[in-house]
C-alpha cells in the first residue's frame, strides 16, 4: 500500500472539465489528484517562420505554474527574465507529443498554441498537461474542422501520458504524487496513443540506475494507467468526437 | 440601459470562493462577470533589502495573465523575457492599496506576497485583483495572527476597487466590461476604504479630458459599486474575521 | 510657511529655457527649483505597427535620470538592462497626456518621440515634465505645421501638470520638494489642460489615505499651481505661438 | 548497408584524446566520426547554493556548439542574449547522467563543472559529450583523489552513451550520423553504466511512434555499440585507472 | 583652412564649467564646439568585490547619450536592455586613462564613479569626456583629501584627451567634428597626462591605413591641442587646486 | 632573457593548421604558444541592413573563450546572458582590421562572418585571432573567387598582429605570454599590413605611461615580430595564394 493509500498501479482521481475558459477554441481544467491543469488550445492563422510555404501546420506548446502552485513559492518566469531548462524540456515535451497524433497536412498552414497553466501542482504536472491538453486540442481541431474546409479530419489518434517509478523499496509504483516523486530512485513518462504506441520513453535515474526488467515492470504500470486516462478522455471528448478519433485510428 | 443590460450604477454579478489553492496561506478565486482571477497570499519570514532591520513588515504583488485569458492570446512575458510597462503599474497598484490597510508593525519582518493571475479577462481586471486580494490576504494575516504572537490584530481596514467611466455618450457607469472599457472617453479606478476614505484615484482622460462635475459623479457611482463590494468581500471573510476587522477600523 | 520658506500654496521658481539643444525639432531645458530636465521632440516619418494605415500618428515618452541627479548615484538602467517599473509609469503618463492636447488625426502618420532627461532631481521630476514636454512638442508640431501642408493646427490646448500633497501635519502644499515628497501622506499629480479640464488625476496615499474634503482642497491648489505654469508656457512660447494654440482652444 | 558503407550495428571510428587542454584537471577531444567535441572537467572548491552544508559534491554540465560546427552557421547564445531549450535539454542530461556514477559524498563539497564544445558536429553530440566527459571527469576525480583525503574513491562505474534509431525504412540502426538523424522516424538516445544498468533512456517518435518489439530491437542495438565505447574509454583511461573503476563496480 | 574655418591644428571653442549638479562631489559641463558633456564623480565608500581587502581604491566610468544627442535620434541603451559595444568601449576607455593619473593607494577602500553623460554630440565625445571627467573626479578627490584622513594627495598629474585624424585629402588636422570625422581615413584618440607622458593612444585606420610618417604628424598634432586643453583644465580647478596637482606631478 | 628563455624580440612558436574543420568556407588553428584560436571564415548570401543597396560587401567578427580555456574557469557569457565589453572590443576590432585589406566593393553584397574561439589562453589572443583569422579569411575569398564572377581579386594585402609591452623592469618585449602581460606597465597591440602601414595601434598604460622614446621602441619590435608572422602566413596559405595576394599588394 502507498502513502496515500493507493495500490501500486492505482491512479489518482481524475477529472477533465472541458470548456472551462470562454475564449480559447479548446480549454479543459484537469484534475489529477491535488494536480490541477488548465490547458487550452488556440488557433492561429499562420506558420512560424521554418514552416512557411510548405502548406502544412504547426503545434507548440507552453507551460507555466503559478507561483503558489507549489509548496513553497516559486518566483515567477516574467520576473526572472527567463524560461528555465525545466520549463523548456516540458513545453517541448508536450508539444513533441500532441504532434504525434495530428496530421498536419490537413490544418494547413495554421499553428495550434497548447498553453498549459499548472494552478496547484502534486507531482505528475506534465503527464496531466499532455492529458488535458490533447483533449483541448481535440475539441478545437474539430471545430476547425466543421467550420473550415480541411483536407480530412486532422485528429489521427488519443494521446495520454503518465509517470511511473521505482520507489526506495524497489517497488514500482504509477502516477507517482510530489512525495513519492521526490523520494523515487527511478522515474519514467511515457506517452503512449490509443492504439499502444509509444510516443515518448523519458527514463532517468536519479542518482541511480534500472535494469532491463526493471523496465518492463515500469511499461506493464504504465500501460495499466494509460488505459484508464484514455477512458477519461473520451467522457470528456463525448461519444461523437470519440467515435471519430477511433475510426481515424483504424485508418 | 447598457450593452449587457445592466444599470449605469450596476455592477456585474460577484463571486468570491475562498480557500482556493492548497499552497497558499489565503487564496480566492474571484469572479466579476466573465473576469476571474486567482489571488493568493504567501507569508515569507524575511522582507527586501530596503526594508531589514526596521521591525516592519512589506506587502508586495504580481500581477499576470494566462496567455488565453483574453479574446486574442497575449504572449507570455516570461517568453517575451520582460514584464510589461501596463502589468508593473498594476502590480505596484495592488501592492500600494493593500499596504494602506495593514499594520506593517504589526506583522514583524516578514513579506506578504500577493499574487493575482487572471485566469479569464473582461475588463476590470485590476480592481477585481484588489477587491479578491483584500479578502486572501485577510486570511492569510488572520492565520498568521493567531499562531505567532504579533504586537495586534493587523489590518485595520477593509479594501475594495472598481473602475468608473465616461462612454462616449457622456453616460458615467461603473463595472465596466471590455467592450465598455475599450469605448470609455474617461477611465477611472477608485479604491477605498470600509470607512469610505480613498487609497487610490486614478482617472484618466483616453484622448479626452473630464470636468469638474463629472469627476463628481463618477465618484458617486464609484461609492455605490464599493459599498456592494464590501459586502461581498464580508461574506467571504465569514462573520468572525469580519467583525474583527470592523472593530479594528473603529479604532 | 514651508521647510524652504514658500507660502502653501507657492510653487518653486519656474525657468523654461527653450531651444536648449541644437538637433531636435523641439527642446527645452525647465527648472522647477532644483528639479532640472531636459525635454525634446523629435518627429518621424512613421507609426509604430499598431498604429499603421489608420492615417493618424502617435506620440510616446521617454524618460530616464542621469545616476547623479539624486542625492545618491542611483544605477544606470541600461546598465541593469531593464527598465524599473516607475520609469515605465512615468513615461506612459507622459504620453497619454501629451496625447489628450493633439489632434493626432492632423499629423497623419507620423511619431513624435518625447525625451525627458532629469539632469538634478528635487521632487516632481515627473510634472516638471509634462510641463516642459508640452513646450518642446508644441513647437515641434508649430514647425511641422508651417512646412508640411498638415490638415490643420495640431495641438488643441495648453496642457501642465503639478503636484499636491498632504504633509504629515495634515496641510495641504503644492509643487512638493524630495524633502517634502518623501514625508507626504498623500501625494496627487494633477494634468490639467489650459481651459481648465482633467487629463490625468493620480491621488496615492503612501500608507496613508485621503477622504472626500482633503480632495476638494488637494485639487484646489492644484489649480492655483497650474494657473502658473500656464503663464510661464505662454511666455516661452512667444506670443505668436500662444495665441494660435489658444484660438485652437476656443474652438 | 547504410549511406556511409557502415553496418546496422556499426558504430563511426571512435578516437578519445586525453590531457588536450593544459589548465582543466581532465579534458580529451573526443571524435565520433565527423562529431568532434572538447570536453574538459574543472573542479571548483565550492557548491551551488541549494547544495550548502549537505557535505556532499555536486556535478553540473555545460553545453555549446561553435558557430560554424554546423553546415550553416548558426548564432551564438551568446549574442541571442539567452540558452536554447535544446541545449539547456543536453546540458541537462549529461549532468544528471554523469552524477549516477559518482558518490556525491565521497567528494565533498566541491563542484564538478564538465564543459561540452561542440567543434564539429555530424550528429550523435550530445552522446559523444557524454561518453567524452566522462573520461574528462573520471580523469579530473583521479588527481582529486589522489591528492586530497576524500572518503573513497568517487568513481562508481563507466558511463557511456549512444544513440539507435529507426529509419524510415524501419531499419534500426546505431549511432546515427546528421543525415540519418534528420530523417529518422524515431530516435532514441541511451546512457548505460558499464555493468548494463540504464541511466537514461529517451525515445522519441518524430511525428511518428514505435511499437513494443522495436523498442526491444533499439535496445539490443544500444547495447552493442555501448560495449564497444566503454572499450576506448577504458583505453583512454588508462589500465591502472580503469582498474580501479572496474573495482569500484564490482563492489 | 577646414569646413568650419579653423586651422589644422586648431581646437574647436573650449568652456568648462565646474559645479554644475547640486548633488555629486564633482561635477562639470564642458562643450568643446558643439559636443557638450556633463560629467561627475561620485564617490562610494566600498570598491568592487574583486578589489576587496587590498587597501586600495577604483575609477570606474559610465558613458551615456541622450537619444537626442544627434542629428537622427538613438535608441536609449535602457530600452534596448544591453550597452552597446561602442559605449562599452569608450568607458573602459576613460576609467583606464583616469586611473593613469591617480593613487589608488591613496583613497582607500573607494570607488570613483565617472559619469559622462553626452547632452549634445558633434564629434570627440569620448576625449571631451575623458577632458571633462578629470577636472570634476579632480575636484571630487580634493574634497576627499580635505575631509578624510588620507594617505597623501591623490591626483599624480594632469590628464586630457583629443582626437587626431587624417581627412581624405591627406590633411592631418585636430579635434575633428563630426563631419570631418564621418570622412576620416585614419582617426586616433591621444589621452596624454600635463608632463607629456602617453596614456593611451589608439589610432584605426578605417578601410584605410597610415604610415610612420603619418605618424608623427599625428602625435605632433594631438600634442599641440593637449597643450591648450591643459589650460582650460587649470583654470576651471582654479589656482590652488592647480598648483597642488602640479606639485604632485613634479615628484 | 625573459621569463621562458626567449630574446626580447622572439615571438612562441608560431602553427597554423588550415582547413580545420569541414563546414567552413575557410578554417584555421593558430598556435603561439600556448595561445591555440580557432579560425573561421563563412560567407553568407547576403548584408547587414546598414549595408543593403551599395553592392558592397561586409566582414564582421565574433570572438569566445571556451569556459576552460584560462588558468580559472570563466564563466559562459551565453549564461550570463550578455557579452563582456572586453568580448566586445576585441571582436569590433578583428573585424574592422580585416576590412581594411579587403576591396569591399568586389565580394558584391556578402558577408564574411569571422569566428574566433580561444580553445587555450596564454596572452595575445586577440592578435593570434587576427592572424589567424586573415588566413582563413583569404582562403574562403579565394574560393569564392574562384567559383563566382568577383569584379576582381579580394585581398589587397597581408595582415597580422602581434603585441609588444614594457615590463616592470622597462625591458620592451614582443609577444607577451599570459604571465608577462599580467604585470606588464605598458601593453600596445599592432596591426599592420603586408607592405608595413599601421592598421590600428592600440598602446594603453596599465596605471603606468610611457614616452614618446618607448613608443618607438615599441614599434620596432612590433616590426620585427610582424615580419615573422607574415612568414607563416605565407606557408599557411601556399605559393600560389601567397603570389596573388603579394600582386594585389604592389597595384
Amino acid at each position: 500500500m502507498r502513502f496515500d493509500g493507493r495500490e501500486p498501479q492505482q491512479l489518482r482521481p481524475v477529472h477533465i472539465e472541458t470548456d472551462y475558459l470562454k475564449h480559447p477554441e479548446g480549454s479543459v481544467l484537469i484534475s489529477v489528484g491535488d494536480t490541477k491543469v488548465i490547458c487550452s488550445a488556440s488557433i492561429e492563422d499562420k506558420v512560424p517562420p521554418f514552416m512557411r510555404n510548405q502548406g502544412k501546420g504547426w503545434i507548440t506548446a507552453e507551460y507555466s505554474m503559478l507561483p503558489r502552485a507549489t509548496e513553497q513559492r516559486n518566483i515567477r518566469e516574467s520576473s526572472k527574465g527567463k524560461v528555465t531548462g525545466r520549463t523548456m524540456e516540458i513545453q517541448r515535451l508536450i508539444g513533441r507529443a500532441l504532434r504525434a497524433v495530428v496530421n498536419l497536412d490537413a490544418i494547413g498552414e495554421r499553428t495550434i498554441w497548447i498553453d498549459c497553466d499548472v494552478i496547484q501542482a502534486d507531482g505528475g504536472t506534465r503527464t496531466a498537461s499532455i492529458t488535458g491538453a490533447y483533449v483541448a486540442m481535440a475539441q478545437a481541431l474539430n471545430k476547425l474542422y466543421k467550420t473550415k474546409k480541411l483536407k480530412g479530419f486532422p485528429v489521427s489518434d488519443f494521446l495520454a501520458a503518465t509517470s511511473v517509478g521505482i520507489l526506495a523499496d524497489g517497488q514500482v509504483v504509477v502516477d507517482l504524487n510530489y512525495v513519492e516523486d521526490s523520494a523515487a530512485h527511478v522515474d519514467m513518462n511515457v506517452v503512449m496513443t490509443g492504439n499502444g504506441e509509444f510516443v515518448e520513453l523519458q527514463g532517468t535515474g536519479e542518482e541511480a540506475t534500472f535494469s532491463y526488467n526493471q523496465l518492463h515492470e515500469l511499461l506493464a504500470g504504465a500501460q495499466a494507467g494509460l488505459a484508464e486516462l484514455f477512458e477519461h478522455q473520451k467522457q470528456a471528448l463525448g461519444e461523437e468526437l470519440s467515435e471519430q478519433i477511433a475510426k481515424a485510428q483504424k485508418r
